[in-house]
């Protein structure tokens, strides 16, 4: 079980400074690259940070929105999504080539991740870009970070044709309903505020794979925690400290 | 002596045709990243057009100018600059490798090519990231196309620390004054407008690499034509026609 | 009945030069406000002509996507739509200012005038901005000009509280069905190519409000032609022949 | 004398919140306008907190730089200087309207307001966007806010022809030489760090328009805080009672 963290996430003069604070507790960095969030000094830093501290990298492909930080739908194409993904991808992956490393795997963010879960459409394009950039060049396909469901058929029945692996996330910080599924945002509670709670959670997560009142349990591969939770840093230490000791 | 263009300049809804009628007559296209022209689908198509006619790709990278198209300097500071070059770079290098080619070399765009012949500082930081993006990946460093001026001692000592092999460029379709620079586009005449100009310019540069009353020779690896020129797609066919029969 | 098109689409070295030509036939320009297309010298310009011209001028916002050209929804706020309304509007107005003149109305761009045809929370967010940008200053509100329908109840109703004066908009160069409403553009035949087509239509929009076939009347103030089109000029010159006889 | 302060520079999810603590204490805002920061929903709010503290509002208008946050010198020609001034006032000016209240003067920020100190051209260009703006409307000219100098002979003499008033900013935070220029931001000691240092400065510029051993006077209509210094709220503090006192 990894613990993964969307980062990278300043732009120009606007600084995220808890990215640096949190790099020593994860083991991926989901690292923002131009479109919703981070510019190129950014992402030159941020995969400096990463190699530092032997974080592996993931590409965070977002809608070309920073106004609205990736977090609004926008009607693309599948041409489109297949197109913006590999641009970004290869514009990260230029900073870990410079840098000795590689992009290890790809998690779509915001409104590109929730759009890729409900439109078969917009998965298949990402598929097809990541099926692409392996192929010709002859490198294995890198992996494509999802959200794990009580059933993943969906996903992994799209994922199929193309080869991509698919890593399975679930959320730390996040609260999940009887059936398996987050909680909206818009609900009170949605997010967990306090480090007991999310210790809980991720306990159940990796002993069991599911809470007490859950019907199925959820694949996992990676847990997540959001990098501008005002106590991400206390719940990175939490967890590191508890999967040093439980794995 | 190769033929080269600025291609793959559209951007959205804003179609630069000419582009597609270029491409059979050209051994080298310089293709927009983004920042000054382009788009992912816009350079996913330019790069498909580019291998299916067997012309070599460049990246074109530009200040992140869309409204001035790069023609404006923009004050960077060579960290900046640096980390613009590895983004678009890589950006380009994702679409090439997806279509199974790589980028074969680096021409910077409008003011950040003549910032470039300038600034010392904006040259070896465009170094630097070409060697950064070489070295520790193992892959030999790009060329980098710069201008050929009379005389290139200082583009060579400022690029022979990075060990970056330099492409000297020459225009076809630019007026040249006596000392072997260029005229500059402010005054009459700074642009050719008949072929036969062109073609005049072209035999005695790959013949002499001198013009009628140039003092000294040009050094000359690739010869550029303007593809936004009204008059570009003849003046390409007429090197193209004048290249195979003299080369 | 006024002839109206959408105007000042350039951006930056882009040009959409058919602008100029379309000017003397036409009552009302509707003009990029540099969201979707313009950039500020675009729409100095296009103001500059439309004054020449003696044309209205009327703020045509649009979702912030110049890559998409405006034509791909956005998934706003309505504090984001009425954000970026009340932006775009005053941007414009700056010109008009300057120019002696006035915006006279508004219509929104591409997808945005769609969400707003389909879209209650979209459409009252725009009426809002247009109260609050009329009621404080005590201006008269600015009209907004929308799509007419065979059933034009619920545009009526929405803007009814915000006391804003609704153009019913009806198209030129666009095949309506039966129903009254527009042949969507997937389907062939959607856009007229032929003058003979526009100006049966226009025949008939002008003398009827209806069409052979037609059930019921379309109420309509202004009649859209596409700048884009390229037999716009032709089918403009043809409007305004017939508009000057007819009425 | 007024004391102002740079505000309204969040960009969409990027806040920055000291803003909302600086009003009670300021006499003039001056806020962004989206091309080197803020947003619609930004300058929405940041004028609505404007006039619930009763400040005068200037537009902020900087070159379209948000990476660089309008800090990069953009060569920019007069007219595009002319045409992004009359933009941003004009964005800005629709939210002002919506809110009962007019934007109240210009100063433009960051290296756009370094190049009109510098450049006569671009000095001009703002101020022929500013006459434009008022003349044909039979509004009085806004007033430009410019850098005091111990000479001010070039900025009077460039702004007369345009009959545009000038407001002569000194700064509270910033260190003076001798001579009356500011000592440069590379500097140490460029930034005052103790709120002792900006009295004392606030009250010789107040009480002798000039500091122990500066050779001549500064003229000053407004002292100038940086909203985004650490201490920026307990130095505006500072001088908001300095200045009820002595005023």
């Amino acid at each position: 079980m990894k613990l993964n963290a969307d980062l990278g996430e300043s732009f120009g003069a606007w600084q995220q400074s808890q990215d640096v604070a949190l790099f020593p507790y994860i083991d991926q960095a989901n690292l923002a690259c131009g479109f919703h969030a981070a510019d190129p000094i950014t992402m030159q830093a941020s995969v400096t940070q990463a190699v530092a501290h032997q974080v592996q990298i993931g590409a965070h492909p977002g809608y070309p929105d920073l106004v609205g930080f990736g977090r609004r739908s926008l009607a693309c194409s599948p041409d489109e999504i297949y197109a913006l993904i590999l641009y970004q991808l290869g514009a990260l992956e230029a900073f870990c080539r410079a840098a000795g490393t590689c992009v290890a795997y790809v998690k779509p963010h915001g409104a590109l991740y929730t759009d890729m879960m409900h439109q078969p459409t917009v998965f298949t394009a990402i598929c097809q870009a990541l099926a692409d950039y392996a192929q010709k060049s002859q490198h294995p396909p890198l992996p494509l970070m999802v959200l794990s469901q009580p059933d993943n058929t969906q996903a992994r029945t799209l994922a199929a044709p193309y080869q991509i692996p698919l890593l399975w996330e679930v959320f730390a910080d996040r609260q999940y309903q009887a059936d398996g599924s987050l909680t909206p945002r818009t609900q009170a509670h949605a997010c967990h505020t306090q480090v007991e709670q999310v210790l809980t959670q991720v306990q159940a997560l990796v002993q069991k794979r599911r809470f007490a009142g859950m019907a199925s349990a959820l694949e996992a591969d990676s847990l997540c925690i959001h990098g501008d939770h005002p106590h991400a840093v206390l719940f990175a230490q939490a967890i590191r400290q508890y999967l040093q000791q439980a794995l």
